[in-house]
């Protein structure tokens, strides 16, 4: 066991390492060749096209600039500026509300850690129990300033009862003001919205096939019936997969051509060229511009006819679609209740935001959607508890005999010592290492299994997987010995009363490996995060090999979300260990402390400078957030409970039987007050901002708004030249009716805007690339929601290219 | 431990009393006197009005019909021979479906009995185990033919499982089809039904308090603002429990002055009089009829003025109301969404029917609703495991000693033998005894505090309570030894697996208990259930005592409805039983099958011919019945798999883990399948039912209709003169419009009815009783809703009394 000096070691080691990975952060975000790893959010927004730079041509890659090297931590401060509401608009209201639970947190354990130090300590120390036993016992330093030190039988127990009961009103105190806050923030958010399509559209699944009508009849005529005033359209889901795989071939050939373009532009002496075969490996040599044009035009033929047969074919059109009211109203009305006597059919439910929705899902039966769930709860509860089995079985495999009897040519480098040494200790862990490396991405695969229809609400989903794994074998597997396993057969075979006993027992033992992950996964992991080693190393890697035109770049320079599905449950983890150890080992405490400052400083950076948001669910991971911190203090509770009843203090255990139970009541409560904020939405609110919106007279040309919003996004690459042309002849704005080559005299400035009042807004931005090459940036209510194409003169026609940023759909 | 004879004599007791009871009930069904008592439904249908009787002063009251007493059986055949759709129609459809509970089981179990008795007896005989053993031990005959005589390890245990699978899947096939079938009974009943005031009626609670507004002001302007083309008007919840008070004194008064009347025109001679002091036991002798008539005039005053203050000021009103919308489509949205922002407040529900509000409950605030589910949930926990605490208190009090010392001049008598003896094995049960007797009203009490606002669900509330109630204290109790309380401590104290294990071991020893059970609860219970012979001496006591008037006549005959706060946690349990015992002793389901057969006759009987329904609910108790059945299904298989582990035949166990997963998926679809019927109604049908009315045209008085629907029972009796009025101003029919003296010439026939296309139908029955009292009884749609009120000169004008008859609204 550690000593508090061993501690102390451990602190500065990590202290030290978390100080260096953030000087070199400071060091490397200033140089302009990195300034699209971190700074890549500036450039999605559309505010920096090209990293600042210092002049010269070395300038362009380093900076030479000095002065800025002796400001290195000045990003604290100005990731501080930025006031909540400019953060919700710059990057969404998710990422405000993630960033205030880093303050949750602190606003939770500062008070805690203060009283904790000031009152429990003493109490704890002036027993002294444990320096009467002798030295070489499971005793540290650590153990003196726990509750291990009080002596069993004593009164003191009944301070750190009190104590518990006092830190749990203070958590469930700060819990209630930040649900309140938070589903405010919520409901402020969606109301001070523009007009979206998702406010007006409800998705409607399993829809029944009626013998000789279609799907789009049928839909059509059940709300014509049963919502008569507030119908307005609908919009069909397609089967695209075949079409999808098409698009994204497309667009392969697409880059392979631009990149011989740009190739023959450089050097116009050698027009580059190919051989016909396999990966163009071997064959006949041919010229590769016209092999790539030849492909398109051929593939263009086949994808023309495929949209034809999707868009014809009743076949193609899944029961499923997204049905649209002029109301507000209207669409809260149809989302919230029954729509038919059998409730397995006609199931409505708000429809997500466009870019939110994960269209493999939409088509999902009912039945099957019931069998799903129950496949994925038993493969994730297999998942949590036997993952070592097929684990230890590779790892069985995979020592040093199999690898000399798979590859005997290796043998005498395997045979040399050090190398030897190094591949034992290595090899066995390897297995596991890949396993958690994947881990997010498998219970990704498997909350897609699930039939989620919303990118939103599978990575909550995920989330929760993950949150059970660490719960389980990070928690639990560190204070219990044994697999996960091995500690469910003892659970199954242990009482009731035991479980806890067993558990609170091993708690205060504990305490120093827990501060040592906190400073090693908390401290240390969070200086990586903002380091962004990996992206680095990747995005100029692919900058050097892949990076052929302007869209490659863009996608390599691409930061993604915050990965909530990783963040969310190690948060909650930090959160969980506070409240077990506040009353047992409150000397754990200011080393999370310190890791919720660190984290919100480095988060606050990441989100105002790095992560581009992926979709806006308006903050409705929020009750699951709650919902963990308050089963975290029901963990507390119950393990301080079978703590203090191996202490001999059985008189004071009933005390605390109340604490479970007026917690409980506490979150049913918050749970009937708050979270209808998060599911439903209040006919209150719907028309009020119909009666807005009504007021100022610009519904009248909702039907045209709505009508290609839920469209699958792979269709608008292929629409867009027509859709263009149909939402100019709305606007009546001739910038945009001819698409025009770079130097359109209309268009003098690189960059306009035009609004239209109530109208979606569309901010064009011009990008002269390479010639001839024009790239249009257009960036649609809200911010950040941006879609860019590029226009290409072909023979008398322009052909488009969009670019939706949705993580999901490259192509 | 009973072996088969002892059983067989038992059997036989059982069946002779059973047997004793249903002759007797033959008898005495038959006789005048008691038509009352076994026909009351008839009577309350007005479908008769005096006994049948066979001639003579004496048989008015004795069967002189000497071929009738042959034919004594014959109300089995008659209880078969109303069809399910004439049932619905006579007693409503939640009598009707809790008769299915019945057919439930005889379906259920009749093929699990021949396959068990057929298949499993012979595999368990054929071991012969027990044979081996000393003859006294604890072994019986019947468990020979229970799983206890299968050799440990032997493989025929397979037969056992793969029976367990086959007969869940049969219950589980029966459970999904009957749920299905109730549904869509429910659905059709919905349907089916005319026009009825909670159709378009929705209860709001917790309207918040605007300042400067009035509840009533408030409510409307947030309707009309949010429901603005829906919203018809609302009726305000008053707080009348002063009113109510003086209406009960002023009806006792009534009853008082009806009875002296009465007594005064039998004997003309003799003024009745009364003394003025404490319950006219002393002070001076006065003019009883002077007296009530003074009396009724000065209360009459008083409620004048009370019902004004009611009226007039604002705190009367209570923060709830009844909101009518002028289509079903408008109540369907508005009780299936969320109002406000708050979700405590403008809480929207279904309005239960008119006779099935429980008023007191309507005002309650959301928070104290919290608290209030809280302390009841406790109260239940404690109620069940430790209500022996008190009444072993109250036991060691209730001894002879304490009797001797509380009244010295009883030894005497105490100290002879006999009584002695009887009083020492009384009086220690008679407190559980007056305890059981209570149970049924505490536990309504405690749902009652719990602040239900619909009769039908504090049924059902009470019914849950009750079935924890017989789980724990009658299945459980009676297999483990001890006190409940004893349970709870070892079931703390034992793992998961072990719980099962213990139980299920003594599962098998115990079926001799549960048959004799089931044959004195059941089968007997059942005969005294038909015989009445409670109501029938009550009755005749007050008809003896009590019954002054024809109203008191008709308060001692009223039967009330089916107790299903009493008989379905009975009848789960019955279930229960069955679905344990089916694979473990499968000798025990014969009885259980006769219990079902025999209560099906009996309460087929006292549905049509006895019970007169208090609401009408639509079945809403299904889902409940369900899911205790599945609940039943799973307590079965842990018991069989805790069984069976201690069979050492752990390698068949897991085989059987499986079965619980498939249950409980099975239940979760039911639940998401069906139960929405119950809790939603879905748009489609009532946009439907709407077109209907607007097809038929006749929706143009709806707002007078609604007016008063949701006025509280109690103002009724004092504005019946008003509201006939505005009624027959309506119906433009003058048959009711000037209340009329028994003798008036334009309604010659005793009874007529009149029907107006879609509207609430009357069937108005005049009843010539002692003049000058005229009676008059209408009958509006749903037949069995009536109100009944008697029409009296009074001066130049008309007094009339209505009685709605709510069991709780007697006044």
């Amino acid at each position: 066991m550690a000593t508090l000096g061993d501690i102390g070691v451990s602190a500065l080691i990590n202290i030290l390492s978390a100080f260096a990975f953030l000087l070199a952060f400071a060091l490397l975000r200033i140089q302009p060749v990195n300034d699209r790893v971190y700074f890549p959010k500036w450039y999605i927004a559309g505010k920096r096209t090209i990293p600042r730079s210092w002049g010269g041509v070395v300038g362009k890659f380093v900076n030479l600039n000095i002065l800025t090297y002796f400001t290195f931590l000045n990003w604290m401060p100005q990731a501080l500026k930025m006031s909540e509401s400019e953060l919700i608009s710059h990057a969404g209201l998710d990422s405000a509300v993630f960033l205030r639970i880093y303050t949750l947190g602190l606003k939770m354990f500062g008070p805690i850690t203060v009283a904790a130090l000031l009152l429990l300590i003493p109490v704890n120390l002036s027993d002294g129990t444990l320096s009467f036993l002798r030295r070489d016992l499971v005793v540290s330093d650590i153990d003196k300033l726990s509750i291990s030190n009080v002596h069993p039988e004593s009164y003191k127990f009944f301070v750190h009862i009190s104590m518990e009961y006092l830190f749990t009103f203070w958590a469930c105190f700060l819990l209630y003001k930040e649900y309140n806050r938070v589903a405010s923030m919520r409901l402020n958010f969606l109301a001070s919205q523009g007009r979206r399509a998702e406010q007006f559209t409800v998705l409607v699944q399993n829809v029944p096939h009626v013998s000789g009508l279609s799907i789009s009849d049928s839909v059509e005529t059940f709300f014509e019936r049963n919502h008569p005033d507030h119908y307005l359209c609908h919009q069909a889901v397609y089967n695209a997969n075949k079409f999808a795989k098409l698009v994204r071939k497309r667009n392969r050939l697409q880059n392979w051509l631009d990149y011989n373009q740009l190739k023959f532009e450089r050097h116009p002496d050698k027009r580059p060229t190919r051989k016909v075969g396999f990966l163009g490996l071997w064959g006949k040599r041919i010229d590769s511009i016209d092999f790539y044009k030849e492909q398109i035009k051929i593939l263009d033929k086949k994808l023309s006819m495929e949209r034809q047969r999707i868009l014809k074919d009743p076949k193609s059109i899944t029961p499923a679609a997204f049905v649209s009211f002029n109301s507000r109203w209207g669409a809260a009305v149809c989302a919230q209740t029954q729509q038919s006597k059998n409730p397995t059919l006609w199931l409505t439910n708000w429809a997500p935001e466009p870019r939110d929705i994960y269209w493999k899902n939409l088509a999902i039966p009912f039945v099957s959607l019931s069998i799903r769930k129950l496949v994925i709860s038993i493969s994730v509860f297999a998942l949590v508890f036997f993952y070592m089995i097929p684990i230890a079985f590779v790892q069985s495999l995979a020592n040093l005999e199999g690898l000399e009897r798979v590859a005997p040519f290796l043998r005498p480098l395997i045979e040399w010592s050090f190398v030897k040494s190094f591949l034992q200790g290595f090899l066995p862990g390897l297995a596991l290492k890949i396993f958690l490396y994947f881990l997010p991405a498998i219970l990704m695969i498997l909350s897609k299994i699930e039939g989620h229809v919303a990118l939103s609400v599978l990575e909550r989903r995920t989330a929760a997987k993950y949150y059970y794994f660490m719960l389980v074998n990070v928690f639990l597997g560190s204070i219990v010995t044994g697999t996960a396993f091995q500690q469910l057969h003892a659970f199954l075979h242990q009482s009731a009363t035991q479980i806890p006993r067993n558990i609170g027992v091993s708690i205060p033992m504990k305490a120093t490996f827990f501060i040592t992950y906190i400073m090693v996964d908390g401290w240390a992991g969070i200086a990586v995060e903002i380091l962004r080693l990996k992206s680095l190393v990747i995005f100029h890697l692919k900058n050097m090999f892949i990076v052929k035109t302007e869209r490659d770049l863009e996608k390599a320079m691409d930061p993604g979300g915050v990965e909530f599905p990783e963040t969310l449950p190690s948060l909650q983890l930090y959160f969980l260990l506070g409240l077990v150890y506040m009353v047992v080992t409150p000397i754990l405490l200011p080393f999370i402390l310190v890791f919720f400052a660190l984290a919100y400083f480095v988060y606050r950076h990441q989100v105002i400078n790095v992560y581009n948001q992926q979709y806006e669910s308006a903050a409705a991971f929020w009750p699951h957030v709650h919902s963990r911190i308050i089963a975290s203090l029901l963990i507390s509770q119950l393990l301080l409970m079978g703590l203090l009843s191996t202490k001999k203090a059985a008189n004071s255990t009933p005390l605390l039987v109340v604490l479970p139970v007026l917690t409980l009541t506490f979150h049913k409560y918050c749970k009937t007050r708050f979270e209808p904020a998060f599911r439903k939405y209040p006919l209150e609110e719907a028309m009020s901002k119909d009666t807005q919106d009504r007021a100022s007279g610009s519904d009248v040309d909702l039907k045209s708004y709505l009508a290609d919003a839920y469209l699958h996004p792979i269709f608008h690459s292929f629409e867009e030249v027509e859709l263009v042309e149909v939402r100019v002849d709305k606007n009546q704005a001739h910038h945009v009716s001819s698409p025009s080559p770079p130097s359109e005299q209309d268009s003098p400035s690189p960059q306009y805007a035009y609004h239209q009042e109530d109208e979606p807004s569309y901010t064009v931005q011009h990008h002269e690339v390479e010639p001839p090459h024009t790239m249009y940036q257009y960036e649609v209510e809200p911010p950040g929601n941006i879609f860019r194409y590029d226009a290409e003169p072909q023979g008398n026609m322009y052909r488009y290219d969009t670019e939706p940023h949705y993580q999901y759909y490259h192509y």
